[in-house]
């Protein structure tokens, strides 16, 4: 089953979307649908992708993990620190903001804020209870989708170094317009799915979700629940997919045969890395990102696409 | 005003409340209220303090700050670690978990998690855009409670080694019964009233709210909103409230003539500076922790009583 959610009100109103029309479902939101609302379905209407705004506008809770493991230790190789050894075991995860832009909102930024993007998977969870396996949890993750964690770069250096974690770094994510039921998918508590980025026009990412990902959906949801219930409209991020080389390095970028990057801190790491320095800029305003998935040359999400603004001229 | 949530659903049903009894509000939640809904008041019914939910039990953003710089320097001091002197101007903030337990509702505890509380002043939100000034914020603050911040100290160095803030370390925190409007209280920023904190009957803590407080409310909010808007219902809280010994050392003991503390932490940080080791214990299943602030011998806020409780026992 493939949802989306239509403007009305704040948290907009649930539909299933299939070729090319769209029912209504009787519970109304995703909120109510994730809370194991009923899920009758409503006469067919048109469906305008484009419409749609974020598939779950208001979480009650986004904590975003760091599976992808290889992205975290170039980060660390970058600037020439070590990576523990607990992070291959004991999954990095921060809360982040539960309020989630449409797919086709602007990206907020000004010229200090270092403005990248982060594509990612998330899944969208029932209720799991505090102290849940992963086995539990599996059978909470009712919804996969993609998100875009628009991480301030600029800002990140100085805010992780009082270390209380990400705030002003991590204003709202988007996530794409459509939210995909498990079993619709090549899903096996990872996402066996091709990421594609784009950013003004030219391809900066192609890489394959369901390898490298150290810690899969259950064990990420699982570990969120450690010492907290986990209500209906949880989001749990998978963090920056990402691919290592075959040769073990980091990745090539796509242009040079890789699978490239899904945001542009990687590629400005593989840059400081192999050549001493970063020479790609993060996002300016006119910059225009891409942001979706494909299985078997079918597209699972729908779209993110966004462009920068700078942000005192959004209102 | 003073406002509660009567158990109505999962965000309840909120009330006006005046001397003993209680008036429903016609947009019916807090988080109505807080973004403007009709405030028309019904007939009178009536009131019973003890079945009050936190007043506003699910809010979609909670970034709790550290105001009392005191509290920040003691804890440095106490692991022989330095205190930026940024701390003094640049507020220090993380995003918590947005849900709130009752002010009855038990504290899940475990045997290695460290339970502590921490006694804090939050202001709940309307709206506040991106980028708005501390005037501007202070025009946002549209009532005030006490929260009962958990933290599991047992896991906080291991989470905070890891550089992206607290996710098992910051449960569900408490809210007080009652939420006030600034006007109704002593209030001008900051809220001059004295917070009481027991710990099975015994006095640990009656600290001033309005002494000692570095950052004032609507520098917090204005802090929180530098490149996200915050929606109404947004939850800012002040960190824990500590005052410094008249000596400008740290705060002395209820029993020794001074304010005590609002969280344990502080008080084992002050028999470790003192003493060379703490010696009081972390909460245990069974200990009862009460909560309250009073100004010209007023209850401002109702109680947060709450009992420990061995968390797989919860269910």
């Amino acid at each position: 089953m493939r949802l989306a959610t239509l403007p009305d009100g704040p948290d907009g109103r649930l539909v299933v979307v299939e070729d090319g029309s769209a029912r209504a479902i009787a519970c109304r939101t995703m909120l109510a649908w994730l809370d194991g609302g009923d899920a009758a379905l409503g006469p067919e209407e048109d469906w305008q992708p484009e419409q749609a705004m974020a598939c779950l506008p208001r979480a009650w809770q986004f904590l975003d993990g760091s599976a992808y493991v290889n992205h975290v230790a170039l980060v660390r190789q970058a600037r020439g620190a070590e990576m523990p050894e607990r992070f291959w075991h004991d999954p990095l995860m921060y809360q982040g903001l539960n309020l989630f832009t449409g797919p086709r909102d602007p990206i907020p930024s000004a010229p200090d804020w270092g403005t990248d993007l982060e594509a990612e998977v998330a899944v969208l969870t029932g209720p799991v209870p505090r102290g849940a396996t992963p086995d539990e949890a599996a059978r909470a993750i009712r919804a996969i989708c993609l998100l875009n964690d628009i991480s301030l770069r600029g800002l990140i250096p100085d805010e992780l170094g009082k270390g209380f974690g990400f705030v002003h770094s991590k204003p709202a994510s988007a996530l794409s317009p459509l939210a995909v039921t498990p079993d619709a998918l090549p899903y096996d508590g990872r996402l066996h799915a091709t990421v594609h980025v784009e950013v003004n026009g030219t391809k900066l990412g192609e890489t394959r979700a369901g390898e490298d990902m150290t810690f899969d959906f259950p064990t990420l949801v699982a570990h969120a629940a450690k010492t907290r219930d986990l209500p209906a409209g949880t989001v749990i991020g998978s963090g920056t997919v990402s691919n290592r080389d075959p040769d073990g390095g980091p990745g090539r970028p796509v242009d040079a045969g890789g699978r490239g990057y899904s945001c542009l801190a990687e590629q400005r790491m593989v840059e400081t890395i192999l050549d001493g320095q970063a020479r790609s800029p993060w996002l300016r305003p006119g910059d225009r990102v891409r942001i979706w998935a494909e299985a078997d040359g079918h597209d699972l999400f729908g779209v993110i696409e966004q462009e920068v603004i700078e942000w005192h001229k959004l209102d």
